[in-house]
């Protein structure tokens, strides 16, 4: 009865938001893992794995700083220094290019592996997501952001993720208007705070506090409602008109990435959003995020964060996306292949030579065979076939009377 | 110059004994990590994952409490309880099938994933293995210590283990031997730690002191020394004759095991050493390890802990085994297949549709191509072809001239 006192927990329980797979969900997130990481291998996306903990300095590395209160932290015994337990693998990934890669030209990398965070993102969701992510590094161009747009499409599609829709922003066209405007960087701050919440009434307040000129005024005041679909880019060559040349190469910038993904891929829904900065301190040009409707949250995101590896020697320029695979789990529906549902062999636990190479035999060939061992009737869950032995000594598959199998 | 200074360190050096896999290893890896809990799965085994911290009630419970020391600590901000970081997936497992699945029968999981450990095994080693293995709860004959010790051997000779060596053993012998002799827990144990040293001299010393009668002194001391192929069971019949009922039980559980391992894979060559006793406190039955010739350490190891998961609620059988990965891959010479070692087919970038269908159709086809993008000679590593344009239109896969493509 103790357990059920309030504040008293059960020792076994996992601590909130915190969570595990179990059969047959794990194989499910298993093949999706494969399956993600098959596809970023084809584009030619080399595979790395860093570590969970590092040392905190490494973690926190410049832009990565934003994860402190999200890191866990840990002492080092053999040294002394502090450790954190990773909150995000792609400051690791730049790390990898910028430090022990050291390659010339460009970089393909991709990385599937649990991460921690102290608190679930925005209250809710996830403390140990599976991240996975595919990263480009050592080229500037629009090039490299359809190609790692395109990919997450392809890795989100493979999952089963269908209509699949992606939101576009850029982080040039708040960034250029606040420096024409000559906004310090705390109101900028305080601007891109009101931005997030989409509260106008407050944008209106804060730039006529901060005495805004008028044209400036005009245009980050129009900055929040600059989102819908391809004619979003019109209106806003027209809304922003003026705040030149950097606002305008974003806009041109964006306008080029749609283009190209609309040839390479035509069903996928574009959705612009001028006033959405996620990631804004991480990200220096296009930022994008995948959803599907009926699930709410991105399914996947990402942007181009170009010189995260000067803190670890080597500033280069870098795009790429990631995604929780568990959460794409639970917004996808797994494709009915599980090949532990209901299709192994039950085989009688013997010396017997000939069974024990038919059972190799079958196994090779890609059959789940399990032994039934003695004491027990069954030999383990989703066994439909069972091996006998026939008259003349060898062992033959017939099907099983599945009533009472578990 | 500074980083050179004593005590200095570059703030991204990774902390001693943690490692990360950089390409190409971290493929290689991969493709041991799919090929063995492919294996598992055709012999019936469950994936499972458990996540990478739990509360340390829930960790350390039970046998497990071993693994205080290893275990980093972490406070969760959530419920200001103590979480640590799994130093070893064993326990969770045995916790997933006596408190998540509760079924009846045999329950077979396999899991693999990151542990973290604060010192490395004997002061050597890695701090953050990935480790592998196997569990089969609810049968308690030698049939599932049988199966085990296979599967073991099958996933290691998968991931290229040529000889393999397996080392039996059984804690009920020594422990048989402790009881017959009256010794208290804290004789038990200072006898176990002369045990694990083979220190002769000091278990003779400690028999002495301790007035272990004559029968039972002889038995005991007689444990250090029987270790060699199968005719040591024979001896120990002979050395350890009259020693009580759980003895030979051991004794005859450890030769039934080593014939049925025999028919089975006639190819292992077994070794028997009574008086090891790895994880004695966690085991209490067989006890096994493999190696190989010319590789230090073992490569997995593995045992009987029955009534493991009766902290959480439901004492079962349970026998399993568990290897680290990286070392095992560190052991093996690697198949000399990996995908992304200079079979890419490279591809101009470019929005031209009949090229954008013809990549799409050679990455279904198992290919890996690469763009490369615009200001760049190379698509990246490891292309050997490229797509090149036909007079007629159409996009063909010609050989490259690999001189100065990196």
């Amino acid at each position: 009865m103790t357990d059920k006192r309030p504040g008293q927990h059960s020792p076994w329980l996992l601590p909130d938001a915190v969570e595990e797979l179990l059969p047959p969900a794990a194989a499910a997130l298993e093949r999706l893992r494969q399956a993600s990481l098959a596809r970023c291998a084809r584009w030619g996306y080399e595979l790395v794995m860093p570590p969970v903990i590092e040392y905190l300095e490494a973690l926190l590395s410049g832009v990565a700083h934003d994860l402190d209160l999200q890191t866990f932290k840990l002492t080092d015994q053999l040294s002394g220094r502090m450790m954190g337990v990773r909150a995000d693998i792609t400051p690791q990934a730049a790390r990898i290019d910028a430090h022990q890669l050291r390659r010339e030209g460009p970089v393909r990398l991709c990385y599937s592996g649990t991460v921690l965070r102290t608190r679930a993102e925005g209250g809710e969701g996830s403390r140990n997501p599976l991240q996975m992510g595919a990263e480009l590094y050592g080229h500037a161009g629009i090039e490299s952001d359809v190609e790692v747009i395109s990919l997450m499409a392809e890795v989100l599609s493979a999952a089963g993720v269908d209509p699949l829709h992606v939101d576009l922003g850029h982080v040039g066209i708040f960034r250029g208007l606040c420096n024409a405007a000559g906004l310090d960087s705390n109101a900028e701050a305080q601007l891109w705070d009101a931005l997030q919440r989409k509260a106008t009434a407050d944008i209106e307040a804060l730039l006529t506090e901060l005495d805004v000129a008028e044209d400036h005024h005009r245009r980050l005041a129009a900055l929040a409602g600059l989102s819908g679909g391809t004619e979003t880019l019109e209106i806003a060559r027209e809304a922003l008109d003026g705040a030149g040349e950097p606002v305008e190469s974003a806009l041109e910038a964006l306008a080029q990435t749609a283009r190209a993904l609309q040839a390479t891929r035509p069903d996928l829904t574009l959705h612009f959003d001028l006033g959405e900065l996620r990631g804004y301190r991480y990200h220096t040009g296009i930022v994008f995020a995948a959803y599907t409707p009926g699930v709410s949250g991105e399914l996947a995101r990402g942007g181009r964060y170009d010189d995260i590896g000067a803190v670890f020697g080597r500033g280069r320029p870098a795009t790429g996306f990631s995604a929780d695979l568990k959460a794409l789990l639970r917004a996808t529906v797994p494709a009915a292949d599980d090949p532990a549902g209901g299709v192994a062999v039950a085989a009688p636990w013997s010396d017997d030579a000939t069974l024990r190479t038919k059972v190799n035999a079958l196994r090779d060939a890609g059959e789940t065979v399990i032994w039934t061992l003695p004491g027990h009737d069954v030999a383990g869950p989703g066994c439909n076939r069972q091996l006998v032995r026939g008259n003349d000594g060898s062992w033959q598959i017939e099907s099983m009377n599945t009533t009472g199998n578990q």
